[in-house]
């Protein structure tokens, strides 16, 4: 099971440290967690994420439903033992997924869809999601929900925040017995009061932590910010808050500011693997022709495997002959960066001195002109 | 400079240890030598390699002279840096990969092409391809010759290699003073007096060492093995000895039992990235249905990091799903494989039993099904 100490609350701000425990290890919190969608953190291998001290990475019910499906999962006894991965998983419940699926329909049981794979009917259902999550024997395991599109009518979200709390009593009912952890999930789009609405019910709930669910899915960043203010208060104290598909560094520290605990991204690795790496001072293209010459590591400021070993410049020739070392590499430093941005975090939380580091991260550049950018579609996988 | 030192001829064949001597360390032959063509041995980090036990890799003077081109590896001081690789380095002339291009001119001066990246126009002479081995500096160069086609005429191939002896002239003229070794290549096709011919021609200069090119380039085993016995006692027994193109387990056997000194191949890492491992028992396709639920590693007598971690399940999921991870993995344990396979045949020749070695190899299954289709396409990389 898992449970979260509070080691330190901020004075400054919100933010506040923690130690969450489950089966796998200790995970200090705030924690950002790699995306391993079909069980892997593309590019990388098991021992480089260890290396790197992540202590807990995602997996995604969905896609590992779909391959290699729970009979090769309870034939191995779950992901852990399938991936050879062994510290902690959390695993996204396929609400998101699913919902990112244009041809789909969407009942009170449950929804119906195409596998994008092979075309065949799949009804996914909260007991659907409960069964693949319990056969993926992740650490924590999260409610099947219905995420809204960001243009959501009123009307729409309401009826939407109705469906997700009866499917999270749904959940909870499947899920008796599994030993693991158990989060809901809060929706409510962009509208406050819903939000209040959806976290009343789902926190009247015997959940092990609770997630923000709806953000950073195409929004404004300002839009984003005004949600998390309002709506983290609306999550009890003494469990995990997870700000869900969070992993740009200025919404990190925004979401941390307000007392988020977790969040993961497949930023790190799709950005590495489209050639940008994330540095202290901004992101950086290395498909540009400038880096040609340029004998410098990709982030002066860091001391990871790649930056102190390769330049820009070889990585630039890698990119472009379409090498996988280069998405290699780069996938690589930018979970080494966001990892080393969290521990640094969490310094500056333990030292009282949040709000300093955060307004040396921005003014460092670290947002990066493409700021926005990132709101769009990071969350697929 | 480069020198060849024979610690060991065995009494049952022609097979020989030796250890050659180059400013970036000592390499044990036979050795085989991963391919790195665009300066990076494909989806593996250098310090894996080194973790290998890899004491020399290849480089490519026509990839390298299109990306990054002579300006960055000038600036870099050559290769070496550029890559971060701290051990040997030797260049494939760009013999091979121009005579690959389908629309090429072949004048006595050089040939003329175009950029198979850009259209642009170059003219490689001999005079080039050593200017470009210089800027990278490698450790051992290669002359630039000219393979023919597998079903090139007697009066072609006769032609030809009067040719590669004229360039072979030109390559030793323009690489004085370049501090790197060079090897000339002996060429002439399928027919043994012209190899003869080739070989004298080419072995009065003054090389530090000698390679047989031409081979493996589409004909049967027994072609290959007919020229390899043929042509290995035409190069003098005091320099290093070098079968370019060649890294099939089967060949190797009958390359060093020949008195081969060192091969090169992309085999591993294209065979890798295509979902196929080698073993002590044969090629296994993990891309196969049968390894759904496969939980033993990809060779049970190997203790690598893939299979002492990974099982075939997890490949066969990761190759399923088009995961970087898969193609990773599999490169590793084939490079991983080679290598093994190559310190135990040089085993075997110091303890005086390599035929025993050899027929053992054979018995357990080792050529595998698919030998012989390695004999095609195996070296553009």
């Amino acid at each position: 099971m898992v449970e979260l100490k509070i080691l330190k609350k901020s004075n400054e701000c919100k933010a506040r440290l923690g130690r969450l425990f489950t089966d796998h290890g200790e995970i200090d919190t705030p924690v950002f967690m790699p995306v391993g969608t079909n069980g892997t953190v593309k590019g990388l291998w098991q021992n480089q994420l260890e290396s790197l001290q992540a202590s807990i990475i995602l997996g995604n019910a969905f896609h590992l439903y779909l391959r290699p499906g729970l009979d090769v999962l309870r034939e191995f006894g779950g992901l852990h033992r399938f991936m050879s991965w062994q510290h902690s998983i959390l695993t996204d419940s396929g609400g998101f997924q699913v919902f990112s699926l244009s041809d789909k329909k969407i009942l009170e049981e449950g929804v119906k869809f195409r596998s994008p794979l092979d075309g065949s009917k799949i009804f996914m259902t909260p007991e659907l999601s409960m069964e693949i999550q319990r056969a993926i024997g992740s650490d924590i395991a999260m409610a099947f929900d219905e995420c809204v599109e960001p243009d959501a009518s009123r009307e729409y979200v309401e009826g939407s925040v109705g469906r997700t709390t009866r499917w999270a009593r749904r959940c909870i009912e499947a899920h008796r017995g599994s030993g693991q952890a158990l989060f809901g999930i809060v929706q409510g789009g962009f509208f406050e009061d819903l939000r209040e609405r959806s976290a009343a019910e789902i926190t009247s709930m015997d959940f092990n932590g609770f997630a923000l669910g709806g953000l950073s899915v195409g929004e404004e960043f300002s839009v984003t910010t005004r949600i998390l203010a309002h709506s983290v208060d609306l999550l009890p104290s003494d469990r995990a808050r997870y700000l869900m598909g969070i992993g740009s560094p200025d919404i990190i520290l925004a979401a941390v500011e307000n007392g988020i605990d977790m969040f993961d991204c497949v930023l790190p690795t799709r950005m590495g693997r489209h050639g940008t790496a994330l540095t202290w001072t901004g992101r950086v293209n290395l498909k540009a022709a400038r880096n040609r010459f340029d004998r410098s590591p990709v982030d002066e400021n860091c001391s990871c495997a790649v930056c102190s070993t390769y330049s820009r410049a070889y990585i630039h020739h890698l990119l472009s002959r379409d090498e996988m070392l280069g998405k290699i590499l780069l996938s690589y430093h930018n979970i080494s960066f966001l990892m080393n941005f969290v521990r640094e975090l969490r310094e500056a939380i333990a030292e009282e001195r949040y709000m300093d580091f955060k307004t040396e991260c921005l003014r460092n550049g670290l947002i990066g002109s493409n700021s926005l950018e990132s709101f769009s579609s990071e969350r697929m996988g």
